[in-house]
């Protein structure tokens, strides 16, 4: 499913095949966790760039349901989002959900946080219920450990996630065989910040041959050296020819110190749930929009964009619908800073083309961290 | 300012010249109550064919301020919108204030909503502030009566109306001589519905001259019928070759009966508060999209609609959406409800250029109240 164009050092463009088209790689994947990305439309998601989303599995089996987006054609008919879509397996967001969850070796319990009814995740329901809602990636259960956790702990984790993964790669090749669907599952590396443990997991996942590699449990709580390191010695057991998912990572500086290691892949809420709270990510660094002493700024929010709400609207303005509760002041920084990370991963990709990312990674972090705004 | 391109009986279809541009009438202005329509984009605004936004004064002069605007070039260019806007005087919000609100022969005294801070318009200052917002046609300070009101109050009502006019335009003469710039004053006929008051106050008005004419105090609880009964012998005494419009209504029904009997301008929040309640409008009648009945439809919001909306999400997406508290929920149905209103008034203006509103207005009508959705 991947086909890489070109390297620089370790870093790789390439592109990544779907029953829904094509991507570009290194992609950023905005965060659609319930089939929108909040704030955003499909048109606002294309108009940016965006080429894949992801939607987050415990929300749309709770709501709508796995059924009827299955009835309904799949999550890519149902969002009108015509292009490739990934889900998590939902793993995450159960184990975040600590006080009303319960892990055994066989899956995991949970409460809904919409009306308290009680659900069971196994590995394979994990993968009917992502095979039902059709996405052209689906993740293989794993167990989340929280940051820091013991060595035991991170380590049985470990274990119960490579038990998982066989599971649900067992089930995938069922439904897939049922359905003559297209899907491409991905395993994923667990193990905390142990190195012996990490290496385990890279060897475990590897071993079952998924269709692509993601690296979990990064970017928790954990110091950037940390990440950093455990991302170094893991992507290094990753096979090469396959998508490497660097999950819920990041921010800016952090795509980019990944890239330099072979990440493909990434996903997270940064841009949209900050730009609800007032604060976007601009080519100078972060600017909180919604502070006072922008009340009377006629500049876009970064000069230097060409977004659409960045030729056309004031920090003023911003900040003063921001102020008023205005929906409009989520739509349009959403859509900026949605905007900013893709126009990211597309210079990203370029540098990479033109053998240059070690010097538009130091040039863009120059203006990003020095930047005033 | 107004150029009547061609009658059809009493409606007319026209052209209104600004200082921002024309804009087509009959005309229906989306209200941007603090310099935004709620969940929309000018962007949006411009694609559903709006020609002219209306911003309130009462909010607009509380936050951001009249003079922030003023100093950031007026409304339209604050809220990167390249045509003509109008602004109301700001009554009739004070004076739904009720318990906050005091009126004298000077003006009105009334608490913010937001902090509670004591402000006081009178004629003279209601016009300052508009004329600093830079809107291209504004409007006198009314008083503005509830539904139902005793005859001597509505009485008395229109008699400061008439008085706060005098005062409003010459502050508009002193205002306009000392900018130089080109706003247009409308003022307000009042008279709740008391056909002799109505027919006093729509003289009071017409003698002083103003540039367009508005008929207040209307769809504010009265029946269909006092509305048609007070619009129809109102608008017998408003000069034909001046603006005619139709304060805060309507329905589509409403709008209708009014270009029947030549009203040229309307402005209400119904099609963006109603989708915010998940409430659309469509070419068979108010739609439910939030209802349960449509958890599985796979239609769009209406079938003959050429939105951008309709052409790419189902009633089941919004509806899911709407249940999950998105963003994007509001932003879809606000789109579409929008959309239709423009869409309406442009069917309307093409029936009277050919001669055919009355069975145009038929034709919808019977669709519209007989229609299944």
């Amino acid at each position: 499913m991947l086909n890489i164009l070109t390297n620089d050092g370790k870093s790789r463009r390439g592109e990544i095949t779907s029953s829904h088209g094509r991507f570009q790689t290194p992609a950023f994947m905005p965060v659609g966790t319930s089939g929108a990305v909040k704030a955003l439309t499909s048109e606002d998601l294309e108009q940016c760039g965006a080429e894949i989303i992801l939607g987050n599995t415990y929300h749309l089996y709770l709501r709508p349901g796995a059924e009827l987006i299955k009835k309904l054609g799949g999550l890519a008919k149902f969002a009108g989002w015509n292009k490739p879509t990934i889900t998590d397996s939902g793993g995450f967001q159960v184990f975040s959900l600590k006080e009303i969850s319960k892990v055994t070796d066989d899956g995991v319990e949970f409460k809904s946080h919409f009306d308290g009814s009680t659900h069971f995740f196994t590995p394979e329901k994990a993968i009917q219920i992502q095979h039902d809602i059709k996405a052209d990636i689906i993740m293989q259960l794993d167990e989340c450990v929280p940051y820091p956790t013991e060595e035991s702990a991170a380590s049985s984790a470990v274990k119960r996630t490579y038990q998982w993964g066989k599971r649900c790669l067992e089930e995938h090749r069922r439904q897939s065989a049922e359905s003559n669907a297209k899907v491409s599952i991905f395993g994923i590396v667990q193990g905390s910040v142990y190195s012996n443990l990490r290496r385990q997991s890279a060897e475990h996942i590897v071993s079952l041959g998924f269709d692509g590699n993601a690296i979990g449990g990064l970017s928790v709580g954990e110091s950037k050296n940390e990440m950093e390191e455990m991302l170094a010695l893991t992507i290094e057991l990753l096979p090469k020819n396959k998508p490497r998912y660097l999950m819920g990572v990041g921010y800016p500086e952090d795509i980019l110190m990944a890239v330099s290691y072979g990440i493909d892949m990434f996903d997270c809420v940064l841009p949209t749930r900050n730009a609800r709270t007032g604060n976007v990510f601009t080519s100078a660094g972060p600017l909180v929009y919604r502070n006072a002493e922008f009340a009377g700024d006629e500049r876009p929010l970064d000069p230097g964009c060409d977004c659409k709400v960045c030729q056309r609207y004031s920090r003023a303005y911003l900040r003063h619908l921001y102020n008023q509760s205005e929906i409009t002041a989520m739509v349009l920084s959403s859509y900026h800073s949605t905007f900013f990370y893709q126009k990211l991963m597309k210079d990203i990709r370029q540098s990479i083309v033109e053998k240059r990312f070690d010097s538009f990674r130091k040039v863009f972090l120059n203006k990003y961290e020095q930047g005033e705004n």
